[in-house]
């Protein structure tokens, strides 16, 4: 079993390729949840539904967000309405989240709400939230503080980050079922999403970040920061507000506790020869995903160096 | 003032030629609310929305509800998800139910929902729900009871009927306005509406009834009976179901205690010259509304009648 923590576009395109490469009832995500608001009354999951539409083959290619081929009707006339209109719903979109409010209005758990969601659309992997507790990522900046979705699309991520928090984690407890996955995992692959903001809320989720500690499997990152910035998205910004190098020493601070092995772009090349923690391996590939073979090629390249060291780190024993 | 009660597809007909007939100003449709419901977690008022829609110069004309050349892209992934599909909702129609149900779970009235909503839309008619308490139209069949969207819609009204009974009406109120524009109207006009379902549930609200003894100006019903039966829909076998005849005498005998003239068509001349109800006119007029064109037509023939008999009955006094 492969067990993959992901949020965020560069989380969905690694998830893609992990579907071509592994089979998908021996995959299970583990994803954000902190990002998730209400919009229009409906409880939105952005992270849950990216990673429901990349394994249902139902992700838009163009976006990397929302359903492929979607049109935006319904929006656009929110928008004569007076409506909010800054977070942009599909028609086609707009089912899962209709969906999943009336399941939790009428009691289910986020969890089962996803489950339900995942098999009607034919997705066989497994797709677990962080939690079933509500948490929300807030961002802290000169302006106010704001939730995710009104930081990153409403505001275009382009305020200073005084700093993140993430409300209701501290009482949140882990999905059924993720504490069991890491434990009995092959692998945990952390993808390369933000680690602050994708990874960061399911870390904080108590449990989860000594499940890992604790996991007899190989724990692998694949770095989001390729040559001291971002490949897309403010987690340069991000993590520079928390206190971390935007370098993939900083990436490898952020994991230190549990991070047995780091995948870095080949342009760090020389950083990574810099960087020397015990106990962490460092490994360099071409880690830009442009198409669907870069995608499936990454995750093939991640599973072999998990599989590498599982299988030694059994010789030994 | 001109007022008009109103429900169903041929209720918006006739608004929808009354447009054409009155400045949107002069003009307030009282609109029943007993078919509203929830659907897809959903505050959906069917009659609200038609007559917004006809007024806003939306309404389909092929379907006689929902919106102009909307798709349906929500409704056809909701089915994947394997959630109800029975009620059609387009995309663009979904926005309307949003809106209306955000501000309802904020505390908003129906009336106030209804206002913004077509305010926004350019609607400058007054359009009043008959009231903002919960009623519902609940249809007895062999069956079982159901609500009238699941007997007129998802039943296709093919049971047979024993009852009719609007739930929550004897508590409650009309809508702010109602009971006023009655009694300041230059004619109340009952569109040719389902008398059982569309302009039943509007009469059992408390008050409005009483209010259409005491108008000062006449009411002016147009039967949605025409040579027996009905022009569209189940209102003959509701009537029959409720006790009355499907005839003109049935729609006179259903508005007995307050109509002063009833319009049938041209086919029931002879049963308008046997109809001897003291007080009741009858006018026999072309009532089919195929075209844009018969609609108008149709709205100024009433408003002739109405206006005359307003300026006979001021020659009187």
């Amino acid at each position: 079993m492969i067990v993959v923590f992901t949020g965020g576009t560069g989380g969905a395109k690694f998830v893609e390729g992990l579907q071509r490469a592994v089979p998908g009832d021996q995959l299970t995500c583990i994803v954000n949840t902190g990002d998730d608001f209400k919009w229009w009354g409906l409880h939105i999951s952005p992270d849950l539904d990216s990673i429901t539409y990349a394994l249902a083959g139902r992700l838009s290619p163009e976006r990397g967000w929302g359903v492929r081929d979607d049109t935006f009707f319904c929006l656009q006339t929110m928008r004569e309405l007076g409506e909010p209109s800054w977070f942009q719903v599909g028609d086609r979109d707009l089912a899962i989240h209709l969906a999943r409010s009336r399941m939790l209005a009428e009691g289910k758990t986020l969890s089962e709400a996803t489950a339900a969601i995942t098999e009607k659309l034919g997705v066989n992997a497994r797709i677990l939230p962080m939690t079933d507790s509500p948490v929300e990522t807030r961002v802290e900046t000169p302006d106010g503080e704001f939730n995710f979705q009104e930081y990153f699309v409403k505001r275009r991520h382009q305020d200073q980050v005084k700093s993140v928090r993430f409300d209701g984690a501290a009482k949140a407890q882990p999905a059924p079922g993720v504490v069991d996955a890491i434990h009995s995992a092959h692998a945990v692959i952390l993808a390369p999403s933000n680690p602050i903001t994708s990874i960061g809320p399911i870390l904080a989720v108590p449990g989860i970040r000594e499940a890992l500690r604790a996991a007899p499997a190989d724990v692998l990152a694949i770095s989001p920061i390729v040559a001291n910035s971002a490949v897309s998205g403010p987690a340069g910004a991000l993590m520079a507000a928390q206190g971390y190098c935007v370098s993939i020493a900083g990436v490898a601070q952020v994991y230190a506790d549990f991070l047995d092995i780091l995948v870095v772009d080949q342009r760090d090349a020389d950083a990574a020869r810099e960087l020397n923690r015990p106990g962490l391996r460092v490994h360099c590939e071409d880690t830009i995903m442009r198409t669907l073979d870069d995608k499936a090629r990454l995750a093939q390249t991640v599973l072999a160096l998990a599989y590498a060291h599982h299988g030694s780190a059994s010789d030994r024993s």
